[in-house]
């Protein structure tokens, strides 16, 4: 967008309430969007080279390690009788995503990722992390009040993620080292949307230092009721 | 069932894992569900007298407010459009949910019921109370970790809902006389299987307890980060 | 129920305006819910002997296979990092569920069940067989109108199904020889609810008659327009 | 994007596999999404002049009620009680969206809009019209198997819907004189990506076209089994 235009939008989206800062929980979770080789490695056909936002991506995921922070990652991958069945109606569309199959080395999470034996990998069938997935319960089951979200591709996986994530009831961050897109001016304009509109796009360094900042681990001690007995229950009537 | 089909049962259950105690959380909220005047009141078709439960959920709710704990009230109402259109799949079966009529008498909140000004009123179409509403984001907005069900019917929209709730991540509690239904047997059975598979069944004495001993409120004071400025995200480059 | 409370329940219910048949569409899908050698074989803790369940499901899904209906397995398993990181808030209260785990017997399709090459199986994590998955969106790529839900366990994961089709905007039939539960009063109970307000509850035969009476196969040719090129979309203006 | 940002870009997506020509079925829907007076009117903070947009989806409103498709409106619209017990993460950043309030001049739908009296007005509180309502239950209740989306803001909540329809297992169709935004760039990069990934961006004469092509009006005469009777539910045996 031209320099007048982009002053003109400042403007109009000022004036629209847009672009504030969102709350920033006690609990926050890392969600891995997508970085499996079929996005990273640009020897696959729907790849790029997103070897620097893996790197980064993984110092984030260390960092939610270090303070107990839940870590989800996600990959698309379809089985044969979903693709041959029709399943998946974004497939007549985006057909490339159909060599994203189940034991495949696109579907693979890119192993240069620090994947912890506590983080779940969601297998999802759509861009957003939360269509058609348990994430949005997940993340309720851990008391997470805050999503920090990463991955690829920032117009695409990301993007549809973020918007789900803040329609889910979780403020969101987005670093920006930690998003990649296969091009440039996708990429500029979904991160200048999802500022205005969705999440907070800031820098690694103030994520990091975010998390430095929380305790989190598992939640504190919950009190606990006399458990009740089954046969309580079946004594039940109707008042 | 009778006394050797229940015990039967006992045993069949205890095996197979059902019936443990959930995790009461620091920050339960309410949910009542479709206590309006065509449940509550007998001079409507679907409706039953529950004044016991309207009061007994009237007193819990209440507690939640003097605690600070969220409370959400629901109710069934469907506009001619929707019914006219064939939007609504439930009505081919419940047909007398049809006379449930946004704006309609059937349709208004049992006026006994204490609503603050503050506790929302969601309008669904289905039994469940998330099943299409923002009920489960609301949740998470408001940092819930615990959810209290009450309401009507105990063997449709309560069973349904507490599902839902399960299945959406919190935990449950049912105050046995904050919900009722039409016929005893199906409510009976529906307490059976709830406590058994998803929730707790409990004593309100117990729920009371349980309220007046967190401290909910408003959540604390979050950290924040530099606020990120417009101009940033337009810098946004692929990395 | 005794004969008395049942015979009110039925004034009640009737009253009420519950218990109508549903609409039967052009095309039908078979839902064949946890069918897995956990819940089939009474080998394990959570299971009781299924085989007349299983070899009915049989038989109906044969049939749906005859006409070109689509055909979906459902399955719950857990991954450890989902079991170990508290990410499923359903395991507080059936317990004895963590036992299904991803790639284990307990998880596996029950083998007697002719699944075909073009029948998706989806692995759920909740009750019903549309929390948190695809479900949906696959029902509707096919352009389905009518969902035949089978399984186990009636009390349980078919009834949750059952209600969430009906939510989903399905009409539903449960055809009563293909499910079944590890104790009678819940069952009965599940059929009782179901067929009163969510499904027609019916014999198989009457099914199979359905099924053989629609054509389904795969959709018909669709118009087709002009196919877009992506240089019109990039001149796309604000109108 | 520069003229050769822009080559290269397709060449990228083209390998990637994007942008093929989606499946135009049966029975189309459309969906207008948000054009209420907070939008389409410049003198709200939030709106913008969108007469051309209103105008052109009137005609296409108008072309679907003669061959009895359905169409379906949204609106924006919080309770003071939502807003005030932030109930709403999406606030937090778009803060003038909490100038929609239930009841309002902002939240009421354009009065040059044709609405018919089986077009359902759908209430939301996120961006997509599918987020927390029950949109794809009412397209599967009308056995929907196309969708054409209409409305503003294409960056916002036109994006953010088309990108949920297809999730929800619905081909799209955006007829580009009925979208519209704030902002020029934002609505060039969405229409963009929208053309790539998810839908087909079509000009309004090819949707008018298509709609006069369907034969549509109420589903056909669907085979009915015998009804079942209460009675049999309760007879239900386990097998």
């Amino acid at each position: 967008m031209s320099a007048d235009d982009s002053e003109n939008t400042q403007q109009v989206y000022a004036r629209a309430g847009f672009g504030a800062a969102v709350r920033r929980g006690h609990r926050p979770a890392v969600v891995v969007v997508d970085l499996t080789r079929g996005f990273t490695e640009p020897g696959f056909d729907t790849g790029a080279d997103l070897s620097y936002v893996v790197a980064d991506t993984g110092a984030l995921v260390e960092a939610a390690h270090a303070v107990g922070a839940p870590v989800v990652f996600t990959a698309i991958a379809y089985s044969d009788a979903e693709v041959d069945s029709g399943a998946i109606v974004w497939l007549q569309k985006a057909t490339g995503m159909a060599s994203l199959r189940e034991g495949g080395d696109a579907a693979a999470l890119d192993p240069r990722l620090p994947r912890g034996p506590r983080d779940p990998l969601l297998v999802k069938k759509g861009a957003s992390a939360f269509a058609g997935t348990h994430l949005a319960a997940m993340l309720s089951a851990w008391q997470v009040d805050t999503v920090i979200v990463c991955g690829a591709t920032t117009s695409g996986c990301v993007r549809a993620s973020v918007v789900d994530a803040v329609q889910s009831g979780f403020p969101v961050l987005v670093p920006r080292e930690c998003v990649g897109d296969r091009a440039q001016a996708p990429h500029d304009a979904a991160l200048f949307d999802l500022q205005a509109k969705y999440a907070d796009v800031v820098q690694l360094t103030e994520v990091l230092d975010y998390l430095a900042s929380v305790e989190t681990g598992p939640a504190g001690p919950a009190t606990q009721l006399a458990e009740p007995a089954l046969a309580v229950a079946q004594q039940a009537v109707i008042r």
